[in-house]
């Protein structure tokens, strides 16, 4: 294997540019909303390249596309690469269609150079990554994964027109015949923009990503007593933004206490009541998200959380709510197939470096079925769910370089 | 004068309570807002109890009604006693009904006794002290005082019908032909609720008002930069929420260091951006409260407002907006008035106390004409512009006796 071949970043580039036009917003980003017209039109366009690539497509009861490559031996489970196809409303023009165009540029490259693989290939587009039309996210790879029922997955409705994800599948002509589960892969690769700042600002090209954040969200009320601020006297105040406050002081100080790792994020979502600057917070509702790839240090962090909460109600004299509303447990990605892609990068000679997913991604789902990994590129600010969402096409060809390199590796050559 | 008259504290009571069913809530309170039907209802009936006390009504081009009781020295100017009948939308049963109606029961109880006074009485109904149909509050008393120019105040436009305030004052019938500040007074007497705990707390039936707090109000903003709450590093992170929680927790700092009359508020009217429990907030929006009675240390207090604000932005790299959007300044009440009160508290043997107001009222404008002094009496809880306000009989008479002392005091018996 001394033979380095390459992906064609140009046209890997075009390709995500074509498929940018389809739901392109005024903005530079892309509005193609899951199971919308023009999710449609996304799908078909990729079904039409995998057809003049040469694969077979199969669609699954989520409208999950598969779209494979044989290889010699036709016993082996195939090597799948993918993510999703659809975007944020007026999201951008590289999350989640990167990592399937990725895919099917090992193909395209692949088929360039007239090599056959061991294991089949199979490049994916996975239903509704974004959650945004139809709520939960990444719930057709949690189908696939066995986080969610396939008919209750089914019957969610979308926010806008309010039809049903089997109606909305049958409409645009993608609800398959092939069970959700029935797909196999031998090994499953991700790439995405990492949607942060940190490869961007270290100058780096490949992020290998070994693991995903588990993170836990909860609801906290903190109702005290919505008095006048120029009659009420300090001393005796019962003030639902000072203990918010120490709250937000004190997430702040428990991720730095588990740092580099740890995250903690008093969310942008608040209500204060009553509502009047000369009205003392009677009440306040906010959001907490705690982020770290350990369980046993998120559980630690969800204690010192629940006594921060704890002191800010006691010494304001405020009655405290506080419920962990979702729990997602932390990812690690499998190490052989973190291996093969660091073995790649060297082989490549890219800058890389080991980094942990702090988003969800279709890839921790398809980890419960498949030894799995992701390979990060790094986006412009680490803007992401926006239009201004940007990517370097060197970085883009990097990342896909590397996938190539690791598929190759798990894949095997024929013989 | 050794002779210690009483005023009839079930005859003040029974008025109050009679005044309240106009415009009458199911929770208990009194909806009546300014100029509205239920206010020109309240104005009549307080209009007929003063002419069946043989009191001579004036009204003047704001509709203020001043109800005049003659005294032996026709030439002094009168001794006025008064608030406003209006109330909050929604609002309780006591602010500013019982200070217009004290005034008319110690016209009454002079009366009972056949009392004449060296100078005549007035007792006031001031329009417009609440602010909430028409804003600002203490309109026609801020306009007496010469805050407020007489056709700007008129011109005001209603928030529901968008009518202005003449066209009210009109329809109602009670636009007068009187100047607005045609009155004197030789003295003038406000009794309100105090609409903050501290003589229900203590148990303290009058609260003897020297003064009323100065207050500088102003609109804050800081702008961070909304990102992934997972994906984003603490490291860099521009959490405007962070620097929110740094400016909550130094203006309680402020205020406890001007501790106990300064009082320092990050109100309950918030707004944080973008909105979504997994996105670092962007952008804060907060406004900040702060009151003292001594106009330096008030801008003690606003120099170090500046300095906390400035310091949490730089310090969470946040830009700060900092608007000081309306400054009050303290209000020392008339020591001569003070005094009486004082006397007639000791006269009387009731529980009393020096107070300083928190809040406006008619009487911080009255000021910049005529001596003026207030007397407070106690509320449950403090509690305030809120259906539960509530208030003891036997405080309103307490309070309502030291008034007719002061009165008669400043007044002076007729030879």
């Amino acid at each position: 294997m001394t033979e380095h071949i390459r992906v064609n970043g140009a046209r890997l580039w075009d390709s995500i540019m074509a498929m940018a036009r389809i739901g392109a917003t005024a903005n530079g980003g892309s509005h193609r909303l899951t199971l919308s017209d023009e999710d449609r039109a996304a799908r078909d366009l990729f079904a039409e390249w995998c057809a003049a690539a040469g694969l077979s497509m199969t669609i699954d009861a989520m409208g999950d596309m598969f779209a494979r490559r044989p290889g010699a031996d036709a016993a082996r489970a195939p090597v799948g690469m993918g993510s999703h196809l659809d975007t944020q409303p007026f999201g951008g023009k590289f999350d989640g269609v990167f990592g399937v165009l990725a895919g099917l540029e090992v193909v395209r490259t692949l088929n360039d150079h007239g090599i056959e693989t061991a294991a089949p290939l199979e490049v994916v587009n996975w239903t509704n990554e974004e959650g945004a039309r139809f709520a939960p996210a990444m719930l057709a790879s949690g189908v696939y994964g066995g986080a969610f029922d396939l008919q209750w997955a089914q019957s969610l409705r979308a926010v806008d027109s309010g039809a049903t994800v089997l109606e909305e599948l049958k409409r645009i002509g993608y609800h398959g015949a092939a069970a959700v589960e029935a797909q196999e892969f031998s090994a499953f690769f991700e790439c995405h923009i990492e949607q942060g700042p940190i490869l961007d600002s270290a100058g780096i090209s490949v992020g290998v990503v070994n693991a995903a954040q588990g993170f836990r969200w909860y609801d906290v009320a903190l109702t005290g007593f919505a008095q006048h601020t120029g009659s009420t006297p300090m001393a005796g105040r019962r003030n639902a933004l000072l203990g918010m406050a120490q709250v937000v002081q004190a997430v702040e100080d428990i991720a730095l206490e588990h740092a580099p790792l740890a995250r903690g994020t008093v969310g942008s979502q608040i209500e204060v009541g009553p509502g009047s600057r000369n009205v003392i917070p009677g009440v306040t509702r906010f959001t907490v998200d705690l982020r770290h790839p350990s369980a046993p240090v998120l559980a630690a962090m969800d204690a010192a959380l629940r006594e921060a909460c704890q002191e800010a109600a006691a010494t304001n004299s405020l009655a405290l709510s506080l419920e962990q509303i979702s729990y997602t447990a932390p990812v690690a990605f499998d190490a052989d197939c973190v291996a093969a892609i660091k073995r790649a990068c060297q082989r490549l000679g890219v800058s890389h470096q080991t980094i942990t997913s702090g988003a969800g991604h279709d890839a921790c789902y398809v980890a419960r079925r498949a030894p799995t990994a992701m390979l990060f590129a790094p986006c412009k600010d680490g803007i992401s769910h926006h239009e201004s969402e940007s990517a370097e096409p060197e970085d883009l060809e990097a990342v896909c370089n590397a996938l190539l390199g690791a598929v190759l590796e798990v894949a095997g050559r024929a013989e």
